[in-house]
């Protein structure tokens, strides 16, 4: 199923479900954005940090959201509810579609998207299956945003917002990046490699144990991509080289012992081998991955790469709307 | 429990909790709807869908609607607070609350009604227990609206979209309508059956298997009423001269087999038996008993009645609201 | 836990997480309020009453508010909920966030907390461990208002709107209250207690099975602020010279005997030996102790006091986000 998402997403495709005419029709996965449509996003964002920062919000008062979780995630569906709400919209709102569907999903998917995508302007979709994302927007009678689908899916919003929280920061062109943790299942590991993949001169580092390392397909693609990219299995080996490093979590039922967790964990130790006007972003929750100790680092920025989140869903959401 | 509500509900009854003054007051039953309210609803729906075209909202700004859902149903949920949303109103949402409840539903709904109807303006009610919905109209402070009540219950506002839906299309009057599937225990079946009771020279063709087949207090009210039915076990006896076929599930714990389900499914085969302008109405959600391959044939009626129930709720959260 | 909160939050200290110059900031336990500012509280939850009669609403519209409720509670979350949309606002709504959590909530809280303020105004908390709302007051970026914390914990608005509803109808200095039932858990009942002994020559009664009484915790903080209080194991004994009786429910698992709930149940024969002009309260949802014969007697202020919640939110969201 990866693999034939990923053939099929090759930037220059012509998908009339995702994208008609270069407007913005639905977001499934990181690699239909394009440089340009990122700046054009991006340049959109900052406007909405002033506007929150105003107290202000926009008229989108007569549109209406529906957030469709079939697996929950407060954090994750709150920061697009907020944006719908500061946008001046409204929402319809599913906590845990799964636990409460008297059908199966995989039998009902497309027959509630079209029955929803009837009462709302714009669906954001959890789905239990990776490809289900895909499958929603080819249905959907509205614009659909793909909000995480399945454990080695895709989740492109937060690769944007992860994006973004660098690009405020540095420029994205030449930037050397470590992806640390849970790289094979990682959604977010893997939906940022993509979107790095659009610039130039770009060196991405993947560590992580042999076991969890990167997918195949995301290597095959950033070899098509000409991408400069290394495996590693030590932190001590990357740390003290890279602009940005992106920590992820370890799943406990996915670590051989709680030794390995610790061993690509970023401490204070960690920290003092790290550049000094290195970025730390973590996409969160974390657990041991991502010591306490450093919150009040400055180069910590995961607490306003999660508040990037609102900005960066409200442009989004400008974008499909408007 | 079911016989009483259907003595005490004949439509000449003056029952001050569901009816004063030729009023709308609260929504239980689809039998308190006479054929001019059936007329004033359906003309406000027509408008209501003038409303959502032109991107407009109404100015129910100040006023609040609490859906209490019991039991889950995403889709009637989203439908009625979609309606609140694009009347310009406010909602408060219990996805599941019979799950989340540390107290038994019993012994506690009427106090919950009243407490909740000192917090808004109009209660849409999804109870588990069959009779549910009247108890809890009778110490509502606000407006109530029965969201489907127990699984031998009713589905009122189902039934009225459903009706708004062939009305939209076809003369009430000397309408033959087969009603197929699980009618025993089918609320949107009993529901629309009540309502298509109250026009001229309508026929009912009730097609199910024996052991499912549509119980006495139905049968027994359009006695009363002088409205023609048949009973049939075969779809082949009735499809080629019906204008409406009112497709509805077979839970899989009900059928013996799958292959009675089998029986009583609308497939191409079928579909070239029916009158070429005929309308296929299901209220969803579906399994096998409706292929995919209808939804393109334009008698398939579904996903556009589904978006009236948008429609009629807002028509009617209107007439209770003013 | 308890003692150290209770050692921390004597009325004269300055803690700057709870008090910032006196303007309001979180609401974390009963406590922390002083006479002055439950006037302010009161004087404004009236306004509010006169502002929902005239079927108005305040222009908090670029607000929102987020209600994070790791217990469901439907009445209390709908309570705050209402109260947010009467002003105008947003709400981010959160059923049953424990049961949906993929992470420990005890390793979390903070980090949530840090996140989700960055994405709203106001915090509702419902935490499931006591002392959980004064962990995330410490690191809310935005005011965040405790909704029961604990077993043992506090529910501080809920003794706001309780002592509201006395003040609406009494003066408060000298009044006689006897509070019945769970009190060892009952956090209703501890947090009332806080606030009644802000007040002159107040009595209070506590009436409970010798296995259930109110903690020592309480006992201490009326001894040193110089309140009478008694310690009863009859209701018979205290319920003729009350000026209010607040009743709480016995949850059935800590009840030795369906009898011992029994004997602290209010009915029509308690009624009679009940001074004309007592107030009968109790925070509901109740069970047996307080039978519904009681409901139609004028002394019944239960359904007004649940009402008065939502004014008292009300007034306490303004208070938090002017």
């Amino acid at each position: 199923m990866a693999e034939s998402l990923i053939a099929a997403s090759v930037p220059e495709r012509a998908d009339a479900a995702v994208q008609r005419d270069a407007k913005l029709r639905h977001v499934v996965e990181s690699q239909q954005f394009t440089v340009p449509l990122l700046m054009e996003l991006f340049d959109r964002t900052a406007g909405m940090e002033r506007v929150v920062a105003r107290g202000g919000s926009l008229d989108f008062r007569s549109k209406i959201m529906a957030t469709l979780f079939y697996a929950p995630s407060t954090r994750t569906r709150f920061s697009f509810e907020a944006a719908m709400h500061r946008l001046g919209g409204s929402v319809l709102s599913t906590e845990h579609a799964h636990a409460f569907s008297s059908a199966v999903e995989g039998e009902q998917l497309e027959d509630t998207i079209r029955i929803i995508g009837g009462y709302c302007d714009v669906i954001v979709l959890r789905p239990v299956e990776e490809g289900g994302a895909k499958r929603a927007a080819q249905v959907s009678p509205v614009p659909l945003i793909n909000a995480g689908d399945g454990d080695g899916g895709q989740h492109p919003t937060q690769a944007l917002l992860d994006l973004y929280t660098i690009f405020r920061e540095r420029p994205l062109n030449g930037l050397r990046v470590a992806i640390i943790g849970e790289l094979d299942r990682g959604r977010t590991a893997r939906s940022l490699a993509y979107l790095l993949a659009k610039f130039d001169r770009v060196k991405l580092f993947f560590v992580s144990p042999p076991e969890l390392r990167m997918r195949r397909d995301i290597l095959d693609y950033l070899d098509e991509h000409d991408i400069d990219y290394e495996i590693e299995q030590e932190i001590d080996r990357v740390i003290g080289e890279v602009d940005v490093v992106y920590q992820t979590r370890i799943h406990p039922d996915r670590a051989s012992n709680a030794e390995m967790v610790r061993r690509y964990a970023i401490d204070s130790s960690v920290l003092q081998r790290m550049k000094s006007d290195a970025l730390i972003l973590h996409p969160l929750p974390r657990t041991v991955e991502l010591d306490r100790s450093v919150d009040d680092d400055p180069r910590a920025m995961y607490f306003r790469q999660a508040r990037n989140g609102l900005f960066v869903r409200m442009a989004l959401l400008t974008m499909l709307l408007e």
